[in-house]
């Protein structure tokens, strides 16, 4: 059957048919608790790779492999050795048609921790379901999206609908725990994999800015993360013999921080805004039609916006650099009252880097600013700056994509046909780092295409994928593929 | 035999003689992991204070009781429960002289914890005796000098001097974990006990301020203690996707550390140093005499001083105030990176209370100094600032003896008989908060007339007492006992 005559109504019909089949498919892979940053539930993991490669195998006769992850084995703090879990690749059809974009698709089946004493309301690992909702771990992240693509192939398959497209996988089981060892599959183990034939990628990990309106995503902050360190004797000192003798590192370290950002968010390091890429009056005039509600932003969060205007809180979060400081290591965080001078402190903070700033200039912007306060302070204690990220060249870079080229094309078309509205257009404030990376490995351009809603609580307690997410998104994946031009 | 006349050469030959049995008998008390901290050695912390009682019964048929700790049961975060230990009292001899003063000695047989993990060079709970030091948790602190009192008095039973003093003793086991329950043994369980016919009070329990010179010790700074909180969001936020669009609470908190005290140790507080008693010419003299070694402070801490002056360095440590920022609670304060906005932060900070500071006025000046820094900074975050202690009348206030008074003239004549030199009178930086709550209970004067020296690491590894400072110490506490006037 062909797509545009027939076969995209017989797919939507398909898939609105097998919607208790779908969920009762899910619940099997969120029954799997693969966490991926735990020695004891490594072996999940490691099984649900396997799984996921027969599925992919006996449900469309894809070619799929595992690939042994190049960092080998992770030793524990607690004595614990378990290998890293393999990466998954394959491709599909069995034979490509060269008229055909080939399409490379993303996704992880690693999962974060979650218990019950950790405040969730149901079992992480059962589905459960309940006004509309998918309760359980990995449920939206990214269990739900990978499965989605699996299903709606097999839809085409079943209804011997064409496939539009060659495809390519990669499915990782790090993706919680830093994606290790996928750089080096990308780059390393098998690059002509990624550097070879692909037209453009598409990851589905992300979600809609809000709770109603489908988005697609084409931007995504960098980061920049420094320790500055401040060291002002050789161990712990009391305060009571040595407060009033001694330059302390604490003292320093607090003006230094104080330095670097003030109140409104505004960064007060020279030069850090010079290459900051200008609003265009397109981009300027985009912002009205997103749909953000700043009101339940803040109302979510507690928090106190900066200015209580909703393009400057998108273009805060999406365009402009921020500098956050996180903590400092070193001193007095417990509970209660010590009266302790800490010997050396490390301060962290990091900056969000946006086009086109430039990680290694940035590094070196940032370290000329403390030098430039360290010489003001005028202590005689040892400090010193590292930048922990941000400063390899690629990596912490910030992420535009071109929302005009097929891949965003077809994400509109798509949802359009899916949700009968037009997609919000965004860019998210933090960093995916692998996006990047696919990117400069293919030479080619990537979409963020994501299946779920803004409260669906990723990383969180109860994390959950709405049910009409869940259907509609198997719809817009399969129709993302089919329309791509 | 009198005292005068031939008794002080015996008693010094006599302890000399005995000095194996007395070292012999300290470790009978190290072996003794008297704990207070945790809860499995709470046992032992009861068991020494028991064994305490009938010695000083069994040795000297000194009157001696236990009082029921007022605080009762201690409830750990592990579920356990265990008693406080008791308070140990006594007087000695059985009948009052009232022609005698009556001094009342306080100690302390509990004692921190100690591992051979955390570094220790031998068995923390067996006394090692090396190149004239003696190895063992408890040697000096406390242990050594509670002892030092039993020896010396059983010294003049054995040898039939006559005790120039009527005695009342107060140890306790709480002393390392705040002194639980002791207040209200003074205060509020036996107060006729302590508010009755004490003429002065002798406490051993601190340290010479070098490590060749005795001393007396007539000043402690006291301490006040604040939370500063800073309130941002509801919960915990990530960077990337609210950095930049509002107020954040390190942001604040930092400012407001930096506005409190520079980096040469200068509070920033209006107001804070009006109370502080001006330097008289006598004590302005009286530093260059001090047995203080700078240049050993600073190698030994690996410290940078404010200023290369002994005076100056002395004057920070025991009669100036300092402010000293500890630390944030809330932060992220691992090792590695992370990428949060904490919600909440908690500042903690203490300054050093001097005379003739007032602890309820000094916090009034730095919540008006916070009051006015948090309108400058114009953050709509919620701020407030708790003292945590200090408030209290008496509680938290500096401690300033009158080295001129009998006490003190008893100091000095026993450590020129038993060391052939004067002792410098010291300070220290910081409190030893039972020492004013003796001088209130008994409205007499208070000594502090240390057994050890500086480097005899209480509270670290390898803590010691030398051999010398133990033996010497016996004659030093029977002599000052047998010297007042």
């Amino acid at each position: 059957m062909s797509w545009s005559n027939g076969g995209q109504e017989k797919f939507f019909e398909h898939v609105n048919a097998n919607q208790s089949e779908y969920i009762q498919h899910l619940r099997k892979w969120v029954e799997i608790p693969s966490v991926s940053c735990q020695s004891n539930t490594r072996p999940e993991v490691i099984q649900m790779m396997h799984q996921a490669k027969e599925e992919f195998i006996e449900t469309l006769g894809a070619k799929m492999w595992l690939v042994d992850n190049p960092k080998g084995t992770q030793f524990f703090a607690d004595g614990e050795q378990v290998p890293y879990p393999p990466v998954l690749l394959g491709t599909y059809p069995e034979t490509f048609d060269p008229a055909k974009k080939t399409i490379l698709l993303y996704g992880h089946l690693d999962v974060q921790p979650a218990k019950m004493s950790d405040g969730w309301d149901t079992e992480p690992f059962q589905l459960i379901e309940k006004d509309g909702k998918m309760f359980g771990r990995g449920s939206t992240d990214d269990k739900g999206p990978v499965l989605g693509w699996l299903l709606a192939l097999k839809a085409f398959k079943d209804l011997d609908i064409e496939l539009n497209v060659n495809l390519k996988f990669c499915f990782e089981g790090m993706e919680e725990t830093g994606s290790v060892g996928l750089s080096e599959v990308i780059f390393e183990t098998c690059p002509e994999f990624f550097n070879t034939g692909v037209d453009g990628t598409c990851i589905s990990d992300n979600y809609w800015l809000g709770t109603t309106k489908p988005c697609l995503t084409y931007g995504l902050r960098g980061i920049g993360y420094w320790h500055l360190t401040v060291e002002g004797a050789s161990r712990d000192l009391h305060s009571g013999v040595f407060g009033g003798t001694c330059h302390e590192a604490m003292t320093d370290l607090v003006y230094l921080f104080s330095s670097l950002v003030n109140q409104k968010g505004e960064i007060l390091i020279p030069g850090i805004n010079d290459d900051v890429a200008p609003v265009t009056a397109e981009e300027d005039a985009s912002y009205d039609a997103i749909d953000f509600c700043k009101e339940e932003f803040k109302a979510s969060n507690g928090i106190n916006l900066i200015k209580e205007d909703k393009k400057f809180t998108l273009m805060g979060r999406w365009r402009n650099p921020s500098l956050s400081l996180h903590g400092i290591e070193g001193a007095f965080y417990e509970p209660g009252e010590k009266t302790v001078i800490p010997r050396r402190v490390i301060g962290k903070f990091s900056i969000r880097l946006v086009p086109d700033m430039k990680p290694a200039k940035i590094h070196q912007l940032v370290q000329a600013h403390i030098d430039e306060q360290v010489k003001k302070l005028g202590t005689p204690n040892k400090i010193w700056l590292t930048n922990v990220s941000g400063s390899e060249a690629g990596h912490g870079e910030s992420w535009y994509g071109n929302p005009s080229g097929f891949l965003f094309e077809a994400g509109k078309t798509a949802t359009k046909m899916v949700y009968g509205q037009d997609p919000d257009m965004t860019r998210e404030g933090g960093s995916i780092p692998v996006t990047l990376e696919f990117q400069n490995a293919t030479k080619k351009p990537v979409i963020l295409l994501p299946m779920g809603a803004a409260d669906d609580g990723a990383h969180s307690q109860n994390e959950k994928l709405n049910v009409r997410n869940y259907i509609e998104g198997v719809k817009l994946l399969g129709t993302f593929l089919q329309e791509i031009k």
